[in-house]
């Protein structure tokens, strides 16, 4: 607040940085969601060609400017890159902890550690071998839009997500717990019943996996039973998850309501003697002084 | 609105080609969709025709009517119905131009791109081979069908629906990108750890593609996690998505319900004796102080 | 009402048959049950031995009584007990159209005509070699297991169901005809994507029904996309299939919501007055008749 | 109640067995689960290792200290881990049959039953040969989670879950036979339509199960239409077990609704003055007439 302590660099960085109300802000925002979003791309890039690309891989003609790009892919391209997104990273990184008044606070935030993974792999590649694929962690960094999306029209939006998700952590916790459990006991029948059929529920372990493949109606087809008894308890399963999958949506579909009734509830008027909000629609004293409230 | 321009040719066009209301409209809006159907089915005949077709591909009887019809397939059948129903679009595109007072108003709408795309093939494919085969976007013209409908007794459907989607849009979009972010997450994880098992995790692009698949549920099965641990992350993206599929249901839920609430509570008056509102829609008197309520 | 026309064979014809307030009534009905279950049964034992069954195949102990039941199957017994049961059937279709005062109300009834198409086919078989096969549309009989449940405790249940069904029909029915023509759209689109890759979309019929098999996460993967284009397409159209899923879900719960809101009006006292009911619980007069309510 | 009784040695340990409010108990209740969770990871190692492991097949370096667990693995580890779990759960079960008063009150509960199963597999195996593959059933104890949990945060929200289904049983209930009929019946006409193609519809009952793997949206992919008309009649399957879905979605969720609704109404009091209710919580003056409510 005091004049002296907001010119010097290190609080003007901090705006730049941590803040993004000023043009400068924005423009390092913005500049910072682009390096991440290329540096995402070069490490998808990467896996597709690490056993070398041609241009016809891509569907492109053999002449012209994109198998240009493509040819050069198979040189050190990915390297040198991957060391030019690093070091503006650590760029970024000691900045960060430079323009913070308790680096620690950010070393050991969400943010800061995925920050950390995401610079460290290629450091990391000169002492340990192999090391390097670790850079593909860096697609934690797209996290980093969110907080970026904070500050569009976007922010309404996401705060009701955030606090609608939290109330029903809790009981989505349990709901999954419930969920792991019957997978669990449903996996160990379905082992007793299917073991010795050879079709694929070799252990309790598969079997609960198969479970959860079922229960959540993905069903990939890698695991399918194959006596009548089996295929009897596979459809009861599913069955039980068409039933069951109403449950968690439920559970979050009442708390929007809830969420959206309140709302409601704050759009009235204050009153003129305590100020205080959050009356009734059709209250007609405060209900916080007793004070009579106007009619409309 | 004055009887001069009212009675013009073209805003009688106008009146057949853009409202419903008169019988004339009417039989055009409706005879409009029997053609586009009718080019959708040939289209999609030619598809399962484009190498010869028997009487027997279709288990009929060869004898008979329907069967000398599958031999006329074989002929420039397909060819000729393209071509008539090119020209009928053609004269019906040229006609919307027309009969509008800003023709580019209506050429860049919607509609105006949609009928462009699906009337250009076949003159495309007199300077580019093979652009015919784009008379397959004709099926974007079913999307006319919901303009056709607007005059049937869903319109109040459609309304709440687009109503709804429309308020609950930005949330939605947050909620999409936070699942094709986590699917970049769960799917470069997925490729450190499946990539050398040949279980189909090649590159981080088809990883992600697999994140989509299991987190939607869809499980196709073409790739599946062949290793415990593979198969570990699975479950717990699955469950995941088993959870966070309550998101967008919940959005939309609470959405619908403000909507139902509020028509409920604004079809009704105020007592004109003590201002209290919230009447049911059938009441005669207040039910605050038992006035009697204005009578519509 | 009158004693003389309640007393004849006919009319207790109809209150055993139709109704289910009499013990008699109540008989009839859970005997109908029974006998429809084990026809259903019948039926689906047939048709996994259609081509000899032996004890083994039902991990039956060949010495022992069940095991004699499963030689017996080899036997004529498929074919007596059919003819049983269409007997049986018979008899109850005679008995209903003598026992209604108008016979074609019966007949051309939803369960009239279930109950003509489940006993015509064994005598059928006389004229149309083969239609016996037809026995199996038998199944359709368990529709009347709703019927029958009507007379229990679910009665409220159902009832609240087919209501909120109603209601949301024309709002479902708009969302399904978008479904469908985003899936032709879809599979069109894909089918020009894909078509060249021989990935099993070889025409548009069977792309549309990738697609329907994709937007609504079934996924068997019989056919799947093997071009890097056509798995983004793919990816988009399950993350919309995710998203789109909210809509019916978001209908049926609103209006479910609605209807519990409307119980809990229907819950109060009524007028000493003018008889009136369905007031608002804080209701202090008579919303039709403005005479005071009592006071609890 | 009186003191006599209570400080019996068999209402202590009742108190230590089935209540967790004091020490004693909750030591009690965490080292059982912790004697679960070990029992159960034994059953699922056993079933991965019933072919003898070696530390490879963990991906373990051959040296070290887990490589040697593993190798103990082989021996007969399992036999006597098997054996120590099964003394402990006899003497949990004898004391708490012996710890309560009505003994078969116990020995016939839910609980009581399953842990019945879970302790007898090894006795039985010394009169039946193959019966300890029984042991595990003893996934069903993870059941007792629950009544552990029972004493933590998470009761509210078990309890409104509980309170929620309870009341929707009977409408899930009827929904579920439906979808049940449904499953039946189109079954049923997909037997008739493909069971001459070898696609896998070989009997009505693979149909019906089918039936149920494509209208619960799993869709494993072992069997699937291959003709047109068959995919036809497998697309409107989908579209409607998409529709469908909603239905048990919309019953849970309006419950949950109803029961947040009535919460929020629940706590408030009334105003002593004019007895009208429906105050806020933080309400001080009766929001109708003004005057000061009572504070807690």
């Amino acid at each position: 607040m005091e004049p002296t302590t907001k010119h010097t660099w290190r609080s003007k960085l901090h705006e730049i940085i941590y803040e993004a109300d000023t043009p400068l802000g924005k423009i390092f925002d913005v500049s910072l969601l682009i390096v991440i979003i290329i540096s995402i791309i070069l490490v998808m890039l990467e896996s597709v060609c690490s056993s070398g690309c041609t241009p016809e891989d891509f569907r492109i003609n053999p002449q012209g400017l994109l198998s240009d790009f493509v040819r050069l892919l198979n040189d050190n391209f990915f390297y040198i890159s991957e060391w030019v997104v690093t070091i503006l990273f650590s760029i970024e990184y000691i900045a960060r902890i430079v323009s913070v008044k308790k680096p620690s606070k950010y070393i050991f935030s969400f943010y800061g550690i995925i920050d950390f993974l995401s610079t460290i792999p290629m450091y990391l590649s000169f002492f340990i071998v192999g090391s390097q694929s670790l850079v593909a962690l860096r697609a934690l960094r797209l996290m980093r839009v969110f907080r970026i999306l904070k500050l569009t029209r976007y922010i309404g939006a996401s705060t009701n997500f955030v606090r609608a998700l939290k109330t029903s952590r809790a009981k989505i916790g349990v709901f999954l717990l419930f969920v792991v459990i019957i997978c669990i006991i449903l996996g160990t029948i379905m082992y007793l019943v299917e073991s010795e059929e050879g079709s694929g529920f070799s252990s309790i372990p598969k079997s609960v996996y198969w479970a959860i493949v079922t229960l959540t109606t993905v069903g990939y087809g890698d695991i399918a039973p194959a006596t009548p008894l089996g295929q009897f308890i596979a459809s009861f399963i599913m069955i039980m998850g068409y039933a069951i999958i109403a449950v968690p949506t439920g559970i979050v579909s009442s708390e929007m309501t809830k969420f959206n009734k309140r709302n409601v509830q704050t759009n009235t008027q204050s009153c003129s003697n305590c100020l205080c909000g959050n009356h009734l629609d059709e209250a007609l004293f405060c209900h916080k002084c007793g004070h009579e409230l106007h009619h409309d």
